[in-house]
């Protein structure tokens, strides 16, 4: 086995803690002693000991003299852990092999300077691209505090989301909707319109064994909600956030004593201003959302700049139909070079059904972000 | 090299013929003797000589005793050209390996019955997926008198044809562009819809060099195609019919006088009737129909049951917009359950963009293909 053959053996490790260790990274590391594996660890829960640390405690003999392979740079700040960096030295390893930097600006290159100067040879970049893209939500989050958000929708292969009667179970295979369930585990929050909710009254939850719920976010200009809305009646057992434009205290009242957090802000263009959400759902350490929306919904939100990631379910059927629901509506752009482009994009078959994701490209900061941060 | 070897050899062979042996099937064949290639032909164009006869001619010694690889069934009866059968017996062929059957029903075994009974060894389905994939129009045209329709669109990845003020240039990029360019040359005729005509203008014709112009078939219910379109006017050129309900003698000679023709046909639902269209156009032998219609011509044609194939193009942009155009409009089907359902996609990456292709199963014959058939 050779440098690479490591990291990746750290990066199924890092893995492991899918869901759990948000908003902190996945990460993975591989202690190596003369060829033999000593120790393997991952960072399993936000709070808990990180993947160095565990992978030292797991080492099945003396590391000293030994490489540790971390998928990224140790951290040399104090935070709900002591720093990495201490940990390796005490261990005497001699030799470290990082796959990401980290863009932590507490962080950032100063965590792989103090084990240099301490005499470890440190290599960097080892699959530097698998690394990275297995934190792209802790990347995004830590350089804007921000959540990343990904837009999700299940289309047929003519583009509609529901019939023209809005009826839309199921549109994929079961296959694809296990892989939705997941990312509902994976991501830290959920949101949604209120028209998804007077529509068809979802719970919102994670439905896969020993999944994590995400946190619900119902963006609910006018506060209409059903107080008798599956959302709202179950708001004690999962996090319920209602994010309103509507200041009345009386109204506010009722959802409160239900368990559910309103969150009042500003207006813009007759919708809840999404990119101040953002900011304070980003201040609640909600660093990653999965955007169910309808198309009203998600045109605000690719609109207003919020959007990183697009999941495209396709589903081998064909609704057609004029009024039938299309997963992005609202204005729409008028010509097509003012398209918003997309990159990077992967394609998965599930079962009979397609998964494009894609990377959104924002051209530059988009105007309503400049705006909130004024 | 084994049978399926030269069977593969002979696939690429027949591939030769695309676009030039319509209503024929493309064919390919290769003689082989002790291990030696001594003879390769195919089907060249509609009405030339067919593989078989090419392959025997092409042999470069003696072809008493060798083996023969064709990818469908020899012909045994007089069409345009003398039955394959007799050039094979009279070539002394020993041994003969076959891909397809032939679904024609004045060959459908019989062919490989009239080698059998000269004494020949007659190796069947050879790599049959393969030849049957290669001429999937011919199979539907043969057995059905009717062309083969693929619906072709380019949509954004949310599922959008053009932007709300109809723009639509361009959606996908130059090789996916390039890709359907090779489908016009492939397809013999090309349908759209007045609509287009109206909005776009479109000359229609295949821009690859050497290339060949599909018959150009425009849906026009109330003759409103106007004669100063580039359609009217090349008409002496590529040819050009007009389906149309407007049985008005004059505005008929109108277009006439310009080399256009004018099918008269039933009106089915305030539009022309399809299937009877597609009966016409396959008294006529145009086998294969492109449509490149929009939201409304390709939802007629989906529901009166003329499609067999749907080609999907699929950028990574979105347009968004409730009132960009889709694909497939029209009235559309009230629920999931009664989903227009595809089978066997296949998914190609085209530069950035994606093509997913896919066969369109109807449950049973459609309510319209009974009638237009009483």
């Amino acid at each position: 086995m050779n440098d690479k053959d490591y990291m990746r053996l750290a990066l199924q490790l890092a893995k492991k803690g899918c869901g759990w260790t948000s908003p902190n990274p996945m990460v993975g590391a591989v202690v190596v002693k003369e060829g033999r594996i000593i120790g393997q660890g991952w960072h399993q829960k936000y709070g808990q000991a990180h993947a160095e640390r565990n992978a030292l405690a797991s080492c099945t003999e003396d590391p000293q003299g030994a490489t540790m392979y971390v998928t990224l740079e140790p951290c040399c700040h104090y935070g709900k852990q002591p720093p990495c960096v201490d940990a390796i030295l005490d261990a005497g390893i001699h030799r470290v092999v990082v796959g990401s930097a980290d863009p932590n600006p507490l962080v950032a290159g100063k965590g792989i300077a103090i084990l240099r100067a301490h005499g470890i040879d440190v290599t960097e970049n080892v699959l530097q691209e698998e690394c990275d893209a297995l934190n792209k939500v802790f990347f995004h989050y830590i350089t804007t505090k921000r959540p990343f958000v990904s837009m999700k929708y299940a289309m047929t292969m003519d583009g509609k989301i529901a019939t023209y009667t809005g009826a839309s179970k199921w549109i994929t295979g079961e296959i694809a909707r296990t892989h939705v369930q997941r990312q509902r585990h994976r991501f830290r929050g959920i949101m949604v319109g209120v028209g998804t909710i007077l529509a068809d009254d979802p719970l919102l939850t994670c439905r896969i064994e020993g999944g994590r719920d995400p946190v619900r976010i119902i963006c609910d200009t006018h506060l209409r909600t059903p107080l008798q809305s599956q959302v709202v009646t179950t708001a004690k057992q999962v996090p319920t956030i209602l994010a309103t434009c509507c200041g009345d205290p009386e109204k506010q009242a009722a959802y409160q004593q239900t368990g559910c957090r309103v969150l009042c802000l500003e207006e813009q263009c007759g919708h809840v201003n999404l990119p101040q959400l953002m900011e304070q759902l980003g201040q609640e350490q909600i660093d990653s959302i999965l955007l169910e929306g309808g198309g009203t919904l998600n045109w605000s939100a690719l609109e207003s700049g919020i959007v990183q990631q697009v999941q495209a379910y396709i589903a081998p059927k064909l609704f057609g139909g004029r009024d039938a629901k299309a997963p992005i509506e609202g204005a729409g752009v008028s010509f097509p070079d003012a398209a918003f482009r997309l990159k990077n994009s992967r394609l998965e078959q599930l079962g009979e059904d397609f998964l494009i994701e894609s990377e959104v490209e924002y051209p530059c900061l988009p105007e309503s972000w400049k705006k909130s941060e004024q």
